[in-house]
């Protein structure tokens, strides 16, 4: 169901790879909801994913750039401004790689390099990004800005690695900015810490499945899927909530309020008659 | 302008007394969005307000109930119910006062019968209503109920006294609930945190004024109005929020993230000239 | 081991039962540290317990107060500094108990005269100690109160109930009271809020056995015993922490750091593979 | 006044630029407490500094170690150990700087070369002596490790730049490490957020005097200093927090837990009056 929320609005989607990408989700429904979009992606991911299914589904050029480059992100914001004629009013970051965590380097074994790209990767390409538009002034006023988060930033969990300090920068970066590009242009930025999904992205974690089933049974709601998301980042680009900002808001069923349920109690205490039960037959 | 984002919609209005109030605001944006509504108020708001006038425009009935009354409240659920001949999917929560605050007792001097009506009317009424609610299966499966907060139930500000405490005890019981009745019935339980607004209730703060200047020069965007609360809470009602639940949200122009601005420190220094002149003169 | 923390010191000391409360554990610990003290309980807790051990031990008087009767801590605070023949540095209140969690009413069908008991027990007394306190100026410059609280507080526990509601109203108390009384008199208050603690009061809890056993193995340092408590609790009464104030400090071995550990997961899986083979022969 | 707390334990300390310096102040009362310590800095800190004054007060050798460079780390930590003869109980970490401040670089036009060098220094630092310390064994079962931080890193006060994201990310390499070190060797991690403090660090922050006076009229007791911040360490350092880990610990006189205190209104109020008076002027 369409509402026109974005109506004549124009934004900038980063990190579509394929159709399981929450980017390509926000892509879609912005586009039904009447905003024109640009994607944009690195040459690396335009070549491995489906964007361009995705571009011709939504009508929108493809711009390959790398959001660690400001040379490639100032060419960007020109070619985006090119594109529709002037500012626009919305971008999503929704990139994050942890080379620590491909080549299996555990936290207390980091590699320097690594962490130094998960960072830029994940977190500072985000002020990258913002500083370059704001630079060329590219956002309307009132605009909104968000970025994909995940709760590790606040609360460890077990192979989440270095990630999770990049989401913690990321979202301290949303902070320092929307205070900064609020009280000038009153544009806003957001980050949306959204339950686990199964991206390509998120596949990539240790453990995945389980976890994934955990926060499931904890959540009252259940895990938000990546189409919920869309539709809740809609919500942020629309005028209906011009006036929140530097804010992490929790898309999760309700995981991040939660200390335990009964149902994944249920499940735990199983498990736990089993490990009493090997300690028994052990003897 | 309107999207049509609670088409089909039914809701249940607390606390509109006038229309500076933020609910006689949420009331109206809803009509407009497409929804059905029913208002309430005590007896006595109902005669000292203009709530009719609101129900005139919005084609609603207004029942009375006195939200810390049981009885009122399963009265109201029940005229509410065949009213709309059935559930409904919304809740507005305005509701609070203090009796500490109004007889102008201190914190240090607390009368504790008034405090426990201020916990009684400005945050047990929650739990009343949506027990109540739950009991009679009023709501329909992934509806929503939003109660309005404040920042002190976080961080304290002079002159709030006990309806802090009572705001956090609010804010505690929309999560508690939110897991029951998220697991049962899909529904969802959010508090809205926001800005200081010169409502009635609000003007009844000490050093209201003065406040409500210092948050919006803190607040890169300024201090959310009454009107740009009712358009968010408007977001929480529609099916784009479904999975956001047991969360305190703040729509604050960003002042919750904020430690100091230089606008608000501008000020604040030239107060301390004065200060530091009058001490000068004083040698 | 004893470093003469609390030397010269003199404290009240709520909610010893036996030799299981964390009351218990702080009123000892503090008397080693060279601190004086009185031991408080309701009439009922003082027979139904064994605090006349306690007391023979601490040198210290037992005075026996309603910590919800204004008139009983009125008398209590009276003797109190007649026994140390003036003012007073520590208070420690460890009370909480929730009728609807005794007498088995679900969040969702709480009793309110119920409700009100549990909040006035858990959380009104903390507020109703201190005003008598303060009235009475009965805490010397630079003292220090402590108020003992849980997660649950911030993250919804099954089976915890109105207990949850209660303990963020204490918190909320804590904050506010120490505006107030760390201005006028430098007099800190903060909560410690403690890993779950099998006390005959949280054996009360539903499921805490499972429970006690999660938190065990999701805190990095395991849960923090009663004894652990009272040795944290100490350092709160100390010299070297008077400007910590409106704090809720958890001491709980990380659990509140934590979202998922690999102990945990590791158990949890286990009664996920028991689920999967039941609905497998189940087909 | 001395308690013996630390009583044979062994501890690093890196910071320590001069008497101004916290890290100063913790060397100095560790040593008091009955610690043994060794001192660290970077060469230019050395030179610039009085470390050799402490070192002599203290007994204690100075090795010059560059916190960005784990070859540095490497040497220092085996000296360190060859120092102590094995294995040593704690380390505090006080070491933060931003060339984009020093440069004037502000947060919408940061060079991020500097960037790279504020994470690295300020925060990445903490990461790489507690994984050169564990891949070393460095330090004995329930040991603790403390780095300071700031508010900043949760919310935003102009002029505070980059620093902000750095102890963001700082906060988060605490919780982080704080599992994986808690849960194999008992060693926590926590991070104390001082009020802000006159030293020479401090006073390289824009408009830091007015800030200093802001905080110190907020915070119901005033600012705490470098020497209460000393005094707070020392808790962190003895047996008596053991199971506090992963957490960020305010120490500010309430500063944190306050929205708005009278005394401080009052001076804004001051401030506002002289802003409106110079509005009427003009017209």
């Amino acid at each position: 169901m369409a509402y026109n929320l974005l109506k004549g609005k124009k934004g900038l989607v980063f990190g579509a790879l394929n159709e399981q990408s929450i980017a390509w989700k926000v892509a879609q429904r912005a586009v039904e909801e009447g905003a024109e979009i640009v994607l944009t992606n690195t040459p690396v991911s335009i070549r491995m994913g489906t964007i361009d299914e995705l571009a011709k589904a939504c009508n929108a050029p493809v711009i390959a750039a790398d959001a660690t480059s400001v040379k490639d992100l100032e060419n960007l914001i020109d070619q985006t401004m090119e594109h529709f004629g002037g500012k626009f009013d919305f971008i999503l970051h929704s990139i994050g790689m942890s080379p620590n965590v491909r080549k299996g380097r555990t936290y207390d074994d980091l590699d320097y390099d690594y962490l130094a790209k998960t960072l830029d990767i994940s977190a500072i390409s985000f002020h990258k990004v913002i500083q370059v538009a704001r630079k060329k002034d590219a956002i309307n006023d009132w605009g909104s800005i968000v970025a994909l988060t995940y709760i590790a930033a606040q609360r460890t969990l077990y192979g989440y690695n270095d990630m999770a300090d990049a989401k913690a920068l990321l979202e301290s970066i949303a902070r320092s900015f929307g205070y900064i590009y609020g009280r000038e242009k009153c544009v806003r930025i957001n980050t949306v810490s959204q339950s686990p999904t199964p991206t390509t992205a998120g596949k990539g974690v240790l453990g995945m499945e389980d976890l994934l089933d955990y926060a499931e049974r904890v959540s009252p709601l259940g895990n938000a899927s990546a189409d919920d998301c869309a539709g809740y980042v809609l919500t942020l680009f629309s005028d209906l909530t011009r006036k929140v900002t530097m804010q992490n808001l929790f898309h999760d069923g309700g995981f991040s309020s939660m200390g335990m349920s009964r149902k994944a109690m249920t499940t735990y205490g199983k498990g736990l008659e089993v490990e009493y039960e090997d300690i028994r037959l052990k003897k």
